[in-house]
């Protein structure tokens, strides 16, 4: 006689699964060291200066180049998927997002989420569930916190509806809420070495730019750089998962390749601090060329020295044309793929 | 004049080439860093929490997170291939596997095999060849021993055949032979941070697992992962070397794959310590969908605190319904690519 | 109203934009490790053991096993380009290079270039620049220079032509031009584990080495390649850049594929020491399966304990048969896609 097992396998939680104050511990802590360093830039064109060289970093007022706030914040999404969004109907948005310290190579990260919201849709099938998750190092200081939501398919449609618990969410972070890494300083950055010239008061609010660079995703690539994270929803990898035989590409290999193509006119938006928002407007396959642009949408000052904050919107396309994001319908246009409202910390 | 020189490079050994009791010091020694580790991370969906975190490791008793087991393999199986299956028809079979000491970054491994076995088969034209390899670090301490026998071409079909050495292999190794890394303790175990409450006594022998998942492999995935073990056999890297343009992916890329894929279900399966055995079934190439499934074949227990031994069957499949093996004519079915039979180590 | 920042953005420099003695001080310095090297291996087929193990590099009396020097190469040149090929037409050719301290993880690199020739070309429109580009380390000590010519636009045709310069390049490096890193000793040398027997004294002038293997090229591991070295040029990229669709590999990715493969049967070239000159001579494009052969163009002793000076032309093709070079004409067949001549060290 076979005995088989379902029910040592994870097929994922359901919209009924998830009640508010739920403290969810997510599984597989995971120790960084310079290979993913080298693997993020082998996978994304990312050449902002203080994550590439630890000299830069140190003339910074850092003890040695970060890994990549995106790549942080992958880190931790990665280990959310099994518990949030392994059914996840869709990826509804992000926002309270602050990066509180920078993980360097030796650091260990674990994640934690808790349940901040339950919504059932009035079909009766589906909900949305919002979660804040967090990161912690080996010292149990809180790397990385944000907000998601998801929308989950019930289990069960017949079960009854949780009570509605929307959180109340900062559209946008205010400045004085993004936290600057200790000790630094951009008093001594070299433009050169950065690579433009253009600093904080370049920059003018309703500014637009045209990142110009594009690059077409192979299916190796997001593949290579999603497992990477340890996120592994079987969309990306399984190309027998979707109808039409394509892998939907995770969404922040799309974050990650914008914001590295932004380097060509924001090469001194350095540090990421804060994710105001953001939405994956369109799926994105392979084949597609992403394209990037940004539009400044706010400055602010911040007491470390040298530093500014600008609040950014970015744009990834796959033939939209830049500057384009909705229709007259308000809806994103077809070759709109993400929409990220972010602060990011740059050179006086 | 034009002096070529096809002596200067190696076409590989043929059969006659090999004699019981030769020692093959294998070539090109090989330093491993994190770099090998994350990049492990990003070919596999790879989380279990041992080989992921410095600090589930310290936990367990070990200094640090060791390379994964399959990816100390491969690097001495890469070593061993150009001198013993260069020339190979056929990948046979592998036996008294056993991993001695855990590898970790910083370490250097070099390989050597023993010729234990010869049999020219019948046909005159061909032999199998059977080695016993080792892989060393740099304090010439053993790592890691597996016996492997491939069919081999003989250079002249006119040579005498050898008198015939064939191997007296355990079928298993008894779980007394197994080595179990000095400090290993499972007693604080956290089954939170590794991802499945399921433990040692949870598990039956004869017990089946789906393990769900599916990864659909793509060429510059299995070549990237092949040549990091610097295995270099041309049917894996070159298109023209098939008749079909297909190139051939290398035996332990499903290994490692359908290894990864067992964490669902098996994410407490942490150290592997023997390899019993193994087929590769049928040929793997890319654009196939790669699934897997475990099987329950023994329990034993150990010495170490909290430490049990499961011995485990691991199948691989493209195509192929979970739990089908082989045909009524004792075959592997046509999607069954690997069958693999080991021992690892597991929480009580 | 929109405000569009144009000027934000690296657009490239065009012939005009060079005047002999400008030097370019390169963006983004880069901090190199473990990940680095294992990525080297996984992205080429590289065996060579001073560059795969700490404990053969401490024999040859180095501290550790330095990056790759094509490695090294390629970090100096993708912080080139931005400033000096993002326009070019053509790569027309290389000169005068020496490696003249090894890379270890943990090093950081910038590179500046000086101009030293510009010449209009006849029809008025483009023009070629000749640049000496440095690698520095972060004691600012320099580990590579090289001369590279580029063929490029003029921006505007009407520009007056400049005073022609050009440089006087020696067409070969004489061997005492070559620097031999600090404490290299080949006496010990362990030919079993660098995996060839064939010394210094076992190649002669003329010489030609067939090294048999190939290696077909996928998109996706190119663009990885070429990312690692933050070349951002887009006609790696973007499949929309060309008009055929293809996207054109990086030549530097070829001759580090070509140099990997010269590994059968030039294992103990260990270490490049000199670039006497090379053509990219056919462009490169994903699909080809390359293959690689070598002829020996010249020897010489050294001062260092066991070690020789060895010149070499290395050849990769796709489609040519081997040791075919050029035509009847003059001009490179069109299966070949690369003409290197580079000195390497090799023990007695």
């Amino acid at each position: 006689m076979t005995k088989t097992s379902p029910a040592k396998t994870n097929s994922g939680r359901f919209f009924e699964d998830y009640a508010v104050g739920d403290v969810l511990q997510h599984a597989v802590p995971r120790t960084v060291s310079g290979g993913e360093r080298a693997l993020y830039h082998a996978l994304y064109p990312s050449r902002h200066a203080l994550y590439s060289s630890d000299e830069f970093a140190r003339r910074s007022g850092l003890p040695k180049s970060p890994l990549d706030d995106w790549a942080a914040f992958h880190l931790v999404f990665g280990k959310t998927v099994p518990d949030v969004s392994l059914n996840a109907v869709a990826n509804l948005g992000y926002g309270e997002g602050r990066w509180l310290l920078p993980v360097y190579p030796g650091d260990t990260l674990r994640a934690v989420s808790e349940v901040i919201g339950v919504k059932q849709n009035s079909n009766g099938k589906t909900g949305v569930v919002w979660v804040r998750s967090r990161g912690f190092n080996q010292r149990d200081d809180c790397v990385l916190e944000y907000v998601r939501w998801v929308m989950l398919r019930k289990r069960d449609v017949e079960a009854s509806a949780p009570v509605t618990v929307i959180p109340d969410l900062a559209k946008v972070l205010r400045a004085d809420q993004l936290v600057i890494p200790a000790g630094l300083d951009f008093s001594n950055y070299d433009f050169n070495l950065a690579g433009e010239p253009h600093r904080w008061g370049d920059y003018q609010v309703g500014e637009k730019i045209d990142h110009v660079d594009g690059v077409t995703i192979e299916e190796a690539e997001h593949m290579l750089a999603t497992r990477l994270w340890q996120n592994t929803a079987k969309v990306h990898f399984d190309a027998t998962a979707r109808p039409d035989g394509t892998r939907l590409i995770y969404g922040g290999h799309v974050i990650s390749l914008a914001r590295a193509l932004s380097f060509n006119g924001l090469a001194n938006a350095q540090m990421i601090v804060g994710l105001n928002g953001g939405a994956h407007a369109n799926p994105c396959v392979s084949g597609m060329t992403v394209r990037a642009w940004s539009e400044v949408l706010d400055k602010a000052e911040t007491s470390a020295p040298g530093v500014g904050a600008i609040r950014l919107r970015l744009v990834a396309t796959s033939g939209a044309a830049p500057f384009a994001l909705k229709g007259e319908d308000g809806k994103y246009l077809p070759g709109v793929l993400l929409d990220l409202d972010y602060w990011a910390l740059m050179p006086l």
